[in-house]
């Protein structure tokens, strides 16, 4: 097919992405949404019909404090306040004890929580999505625009899970490789599913599989599966609303070395089109493959942070 | 009814719901997830029926890092990195920057930001809820039971809004004001539905519309309203698996002086009744009201935070 | 004296003193220091010598959590482990106990906390110290250059303490009263003291005496007295190595509007003089008074923070 | 000599050394300064006359954000705003901007960071310094008692430097070996010194060069060199008022296994003695031995935190 390159692209042609493939303009010069817009009324009701055995399922990872190989910024986690020592007191001073409460904080972009990432999270030659210029993220007031209050309602609708490493037959792929539309394309015949307009995709390439069995390691300098940026083509056709996966969401190293993250900006800046990054599809992975059955109905809900370029989540699939 | 104290308890009454209306040991003596547990699949297929007109409306509050009268910690949003000056420079370096990235860090215990406080927020006589000794929640380690983690998997039931301004006539109730059990039922009259086992119950007093119209006041001075502790009989009975509100979850000042909070203590403590504090339930009050329709699939997917008494969330309400 | 302006500088006038008064290159091209150039060894003997007394004086204010008038962001103090309880463990738990430590954090810079401003805090068309780009200041790295790492073995040197409110008999000079060069030299002639080159020069305004007495105010709302930009040519012409008031260190409202805060600018920009914002100068005032004495060994040891544009100190001086 | 223990301590010895060599009262009940009260006016007057040179070093380590071998919680430095971008924009708008800030948060207690540490910082069963119950450090309120704000005016004596690596004639103590009180005592007969009452006590082990030139280790894996806590009776014999070292202050692994730091303990908790953890003498050393002098003024500032168990200070000596 003419739009899907099945031999990845050479770098003159990603760099021409950024014009064969945009969204420009596509919904209007003061768009934000992005490919949100491609979630519809209808499509939720569709999504909510697939319920059926009333099972919901986390597609997050957890969030702990320790420092790991894959951390960049340390989780904080400090108690404001704790019970110790409140068991043993004077029954009137019991009563008026108030509870335990805590401070926590996190740059949640990076290699270990699962977020979102806004189209403001990446620019491109100066620009974010729709040709804003990147200035418009400041450092004092931060993301002015294509921010996550973007989506205080939430992302509702189908969730779609293409299990590459299923489709594959292996446990997990190997740092390095990147998943190619015909990966999609091959899980989708595997599955008896086809990805539409609207849909969150959920792709698994096992990384975290490996992560949980074999313990965390630096993508940067131990590689990565990931999503190739080959694959803005085929996404734009089918029009994906939201794309995550078990990894940071670029293969590693890159395939276009000097070019910083290329699925990352060819989806957010050229697309428009939200990611979630570092996804735990265990769980959900599981749950599909017990009914056989890799659609569901998918809320991911970010906080409504302001200004901010994206959202530490807990994606629930509900079966 | 014998069960609903139409008179709201005296004191002594009061420090007796601990064994009158306890959910200790309901569920086993190892329990922690408390009303959660009746939450069912089948509850959740029939809470995904509900939805018709595929429109997903937030119950949570913007959270901005101004401090206001209401303010206890201020939220932090410290960019990381930004996109300025990066529209200017050489068009090799262009492609090589970054994006931006920022830290977030909240006490979102509080006043203002919508969040999920779990059954070891809060100490009643030394105890959290089914009998534990508070010495669990530690400075170092933190809520090393009963914390937010259990809710993995999110929290997926039917809504119920309660609308008791509505019901009641007013824009917001008045500072000082409790709702009680008597109020729940005449919203439950007015707008034809009934609480039901498994449900998450929301209840409006239009205090976060006054604030909107208002202007923040800080409710440990000024006072506001909030659920009254008689209602712990009427919840337990109703069977509700989670509770929210659009105040801080007690009335203030509190009828019962010298007891801290006594409708979280009798909620988280006694029955291990989930809270939301500080919703904003406009928006699904307006989306109710203009369907008639005040029941809906509702989805609360908490943080995976580790060994942490709450969350904060955006609960997506889904018509 | 032709360099002294005995009226306060027109706008025009105030522009030019980025030429007129500029240390730019005094030092070599290449200099970050600034005005730290100015301290030599002999002065630091001569400083020592004047210790007589061995009465230590702080010239800080206390740092606290609390969000008062004129906070900017809230300073953070939580508990990373504290005692409670672990008075009442079993005997060889009591051993193994660790302690109490805590997490700190703070924006120093703003109205509330004593901290030293390093040449790069500010710019001046584009500009910072020595014709540097302000580029260099990046959201990512920080100060990457005229950072407060370059005080690393401290400031030490001679203090000299201008009493202006005591030398205009008064308890505080009044919001927006600007000091200026003939304040200064009445102060001299009432203390018998001169200026002179190396000298860290503090500035009594009685602006922190209010604050004790009436409580904070915002200065952007309320204003504030202040170093007014005149100062500069008296400044460079004594040859003042560190200036330091009790006040944020700009006569507010400012003289020049839209144009940010001219005295930081002037000083920091222009002259390379490193600053030291809100302190606490009531202890060392009352102890030279006391002795009839302004000058004394002061000593400012920075944190040996990198990349950053100053920190937070607690001002020693020795009589 | 009958106080000095030339072997070192069995357990049960050392366990008694909290009451043969506790401070405990010795200032009077309501005391919380311990040692401190050794530091006199004229203690500071005979330090201000060493100096001779005019010269001042730094006795800290650098701060940075990196994530090492030996750090427990990453130091955080976030731009509150930034430079970039900042040089292009119009005139007008030029002298508009504001400046560069940032955030800064640490805990300052742990492995790398040079602090001061309060008698509050540790328990010995149960108990902090002057026989006052460790409840009184909370989660809440921090240390209610024998908190660094204690220390306002700074601390402002003679520093002695011994250094030990040296007078064993090695680069570097081996991890694991305890400083004896005989090598406290051999480093004053090498260099000509003697510990005298009010004295801030600095010893050196190497420890921190060898970091230097090997890199950072987890010291709780690796193991540390350190003092033990044999010297305790040492520095009361003579009166030491502050001791700082460039380790973190306990030889490890421990010689009381299951008595957690047993030098913080006896040092803070028994005698009263403020520390400071994770110095750098390199710089001093090397300016003590280029004069064959070892005895200096020292300031070391704190922060004037509240409620906090110590501060992260800069101390410099001054030649």
């Amino acid at each position: 097919m003419s739009l899907q390159d099945r031999t990845p692209p050479t770098v003159e042609e990603y760099r021409a992405y950024k014009e064969r493939f945009s969204n420009w303009g596509r919904w209007g010069a003061d768009d934000q949404l992005g490919t949100m817009n491609l979630i519809t009324p209808a499509k939720r009701v569709a999504a909510a019909r697939l319920v059926t055995d009333g099972v919901a399922v986390t597609c997050a990872r957890p969030i702990v404090t320790d420092v790991t190989a894959d951390t960049t910024f340390q989780v904080m986690r400090f108690m404001v306040d704790s019970g110790e020592g409140r068991d043993t007191a004077a029954p009137e001073r019991l009563l008026q004890r108030r509870g335990a409460a805590e401070f926590i904080g996190m740059v949640f972009h990076g290699y270990t929580v699962t977020h979102v990432d806004t189209p403001a999270h990446f620019f491109w030659e100066g620009k974010i999505y729709n040709g804003r210029s990147c200035n418009l993220i400041t450092a004092r007031e931060g993301a002015t625009v294509e921010a996550v209050e973007l989506l205080h309602d939430g992302v509702v609708s189908r969730g779609v899970l293409l299990d590459v490493a299923r489709a594959r037959g292996v446990s997990w792929l190997e740092r390095g490789q990147g998943v190619l539309p015909e990966d999609l394309e091959a899980a989708e015949r595997a599955e008896g599913v086809r990805v539409e307009p609207g849909d969150i995709l959920l792709v698994r390439t096992g990384n975290y599989a490996r992560r949980l069995a074999e313990g965390p390691v630096n993508p940067m300098q131990a590689g990565s599966p990931g999503p190739h940026a080959a694959l803005a083509p085929w996404l734009r056709e089918r029009g994906v609303a939201m794309f995550g996966s078990d990894t940071h969401n670029d293969v590693t190293p890159t395939p276009y070395p000097g070019m910083g993250h290329p699925f990352h900006i060819v989806a957010l800046v050229g697309l428009g089109l939200w990611l979630i990054d570092n996804m735990n599809l265990e769980d959900v992975a599981r749950a599909a493959s017990e009914r056989s059955r890799w659609e569901f109905l998918l809320t991911v809900a970010p906080l409504r942070l302001k200004n901010v370029t994206g959202s530490p989540v807990n994606p629930i699939a509900l079966f």
